[in-house]
């Protein structure tokens, strides 16, 4: 049979675009750099948004909506904002057949328009913490695009608050990294992440401090995964977010924002995929088990349908495959390329026998189980596959970093994998030249893993990959 | 105590405005016609899209994801759409600082941009029905808007399916009709509704029927709340979206699109609220029960948060509101703003004899009730009062409906409510003649009520209205 996804270790970039294509993921919009998100690759990202609102919601924030459209008199208001996002801006310059009076721009993110409003609404220290989140689509211009990861359009949240002060601010950013990011990528995604600090080259544009979550891909490069800032008071001052403190005084809040983005569907991807396409983890998948008919039989399509109903009725995120008049094989190929944790394979034969093939993704063993034992051997799959898939990606990680001394040891081991090398070592300077070489930074650690304060902090270790 | 409301009969608009601003439920955008959904009136929404989306899947519909930006050229392809369309464009000229080379449209609606990917996802019969939906962002330029009503950007679900035949399609629309858009609004909403066919002058540019949804709102006004548009071949034809059928020939597709917006929020506000705020039906409600201390005394704290945990369990979505330093007026000013089904007030005299009081918003009655059975009596009255709700909108509706024998007539009833004429009687010149003095025909019905195939239909009735 001939291969369907040229292979990883052929040609990386090459796979990824096969698979995007031949799972039916998403396709390139009409417009340069935009996206089509097909039914298959958006039911997985409803399952990120779903599991991760529960996430954002248990930390007290409340979703919004805000407007698209910015003035572009906002986006000046913070000085290194506006230097950081002015070239990736969508210009709106007309409508309604007329020629605005003000060019409004398309969000390229929110802090602006959400400090003008954060403003009116911020009068008292009883009205803070203000925690907010808005689920949309912002647009940033981009040259060079690949479907997921870089587009100019993607769908994304972005969380912004405002505190009555920098230890509750600190605290807030630190607690989204944590609790809903990481705890999301972890437990759900099964991709171990790194969790540290953004050096000062590639912090958010008017942050004080970006922490990030980062990944790696099975090319040993890294993914930014989400990203939580410390904005100090620079969007209070620039918006005029006050509050009247119980000590009777006005003082500037100090605010945060957080986002993560479609691009972590481009990250599972290349987190868990092989050969054969995308590797579900369970706990995310739309479909956690895919019950098929290997063909026409006595009693067979009554089997499935069976199977089918009491793995629903067990809590399991079942679908059912009948089709007789689409060739087995070629039902198979698919459902390995969509990455369904397990499929129920059932079919003349093993009816038989009482039996039915439970067949798992993430290792392709086949195991004949009685029919009886189906929904039982179905939910142990999942649980079970949903670590392998995590510690798999784990040993990964950990066989492809290295402890270096040096930047020049860092650089090659860079190549293929995450290079460990002291900050010291490395400095503003380094970063400048490891960049040259297509390696950057990815966040800074202390010695044992944990997440930083800030960079003036002694004994930081710096993370270096090659990275999308 | 100052009204914290414009009455209803003094100055329904103001009313309506009075509402949206001090239930903080949305803003005015700094761009103008845009708006703001603050968190109370975003929750509604959030309410509205679980509920819908889950009835849109169980049609067997799937999400996806389309561009923002449309070519220019696509807008074109359909005569009628773009003639329709042209004057309510946003459009984007510039990215990254560089003039483009087509100027690109913000989506007023996805029909020419879906067509597009629907002709190269749809190639043999084995490929249809094709169901689409996406939960997004549209922009239409208003001159006059008003929020949730009429703002030039609003969030919308919009389907979008590619059938075999006519029946295919046609059905289809119908079944969106009534299974999701009427079934969701009266059931959920609990807003009864007209469902009708739109006559030639009111129907989507570019369909050959469109089907709508109508209720009354209390000031006797009718608000378009959903549609369903047959598009026929129109723009199968435009975007050449063919398929291979059994018969071995190429044959276009009838396609469909149904559409539902934050609209439906405006509805929700003006078809049940009263003088004292929204009233929201219990299934729809981000919160169904308000637990709140009255003041602090013995036991008040312990007891109130235990009813909140009560409620929870037994799967009510309650909230707890126990701040003793915002009187207790404020905040059960505020609930009754907010529209909570009902509030459990819990204070030291009540407790003292073990009982707290259940207010119900719908009549505003106040009930002692035993501590040990609150969850009982708030799980019965938010049954009854979802019910009561929708009898009271069903009255109010019938008792301004007015069957009328000519057009004069008509014009004359739809000053206080719905005016119900032959078709015959009205046809499209009296159509014209109504429109002058602002008044339309919201939709054609048979004589039961029910929803014609097409306007040659004999007997028709016109319903008539002022509407939004």
């Amino acid at each position: 049979m001939a291969k369907v996804l040229t292979p990883r270790n052929e040609d990386f970039p090459r796979w990824y675009q096969d698979v995007v294509a031949k799972a039916e993921l998403a396709e390139n919009g009409p417009v340069k750099g935009q996206q089509v998100i097909r039914p298959t690759g958006f039911a997985l990202w409803e399952r990120m948004v779903s599991e991760m609102d529960d996430r954002i919601k248990d930390t007290g924030t409340e979703n919004a909506s805000f407007p698209l459209l910015i003035p572009q008199s906002y986006m000046q208001r913070e000085a290194e904002h506006v230097e950081g996002f002015a070239p990736e801006l969508w210009t709106v310059t007309h409508a309604g057949g007329k020629q605005l009076e003000e060019p409004v721009v398309v969000r390229p993110t929110s802090e602006t328009v959400i400090g003008e409003y954060m403003a009116k609404w911020v009068q008292s220290y009883r009205d803070l913490p203000l925690l907010l989140n808005q689920w949309c689509n912002v647009m940033r211009y981009e040259l060079r695009t690949r479907l997921f990861l870089r587009s100019s359009e993607f769908l994304w949240q972005e969380g912004h608050t405002a505190h009555a002060t920098y230890e509750d601010a600190h605290a807030f950013t630190l607690r989204i990294l944590h609790e809903v990011y990481a705890d999301f990528m972890e437990n759900v995604l099964a991709l171990p992440v790194l969790t540290g600090l953004k050096t000062a080259a590639e912090r958010f544009a008017g942050a004080l401090n970006t922490f990030a979550c980062e990944a790696m891909m099975r090319d040993g490069k890294a993914l930014q995964m989400g990203t939580s800032h410390e904005l100090g008071q620079n969007f209070a001052k620039a918006f005029d977010i006050q509050y009247l403190g119980s000590d009777g005084k006005q003082h500037h809040c100090w605010t945060t924002s957080w986002g993560t983005s479609t691009r972590m569907v481009g990250g599972l991807i290349m987190g868990h995929g092989d050969d054969s396409g995308l590797r579900v983890p369970p706990r995310l998948a739309p479909v956690q088990a895919y019950v098929m008919t290997v063909k026409a039989g006595d009693g067979v399509g009554e089997a499935a349908a069976a199977l089918h109903a009491g793995l629903r009725d067990a809590g399991v995120r079942s679908r059912l495959d009948d089709r007789t008049d689409v060739p087995f094989g070629r039902r198979a190929v698919d459902a390995e390329l969509k990455g369904y944790p397990v499929r129920i394979e059932v079919g003349p034969r093993d009816l038989a026998e009482g039996k039915a093939v439970l067949v798992r993704r993430v290792d392709g063993s086949k195991t004949p189980v009685g029919l009886d034992s189906v929904t039982e051997a179905v939910t142990q799959a999942l649980e079970a596959d949903q670590q392998a898939l995590y510690d798999e990606a784990l040993r990964f990680r950990s066989d492809n970093t290295t402890d270096v001394g040096t930047l020049a040891e860092a650089v090659e081991a860079a190549g293929t994998g995450f290079a460990r090398l002291a900050w010291s070592e490395c400095g503003l300077e380094g970063e400048a030249k490891a960049a040259e070489q297509g390696v950057t930074v990815r966040c800074l650690q202390r010695a044992d893993g944990t997440v930083p304060d800030s960079d003036q902090e002694p004994d930081l270790v710096a993370v270096l990959a090659r990275a999308y």
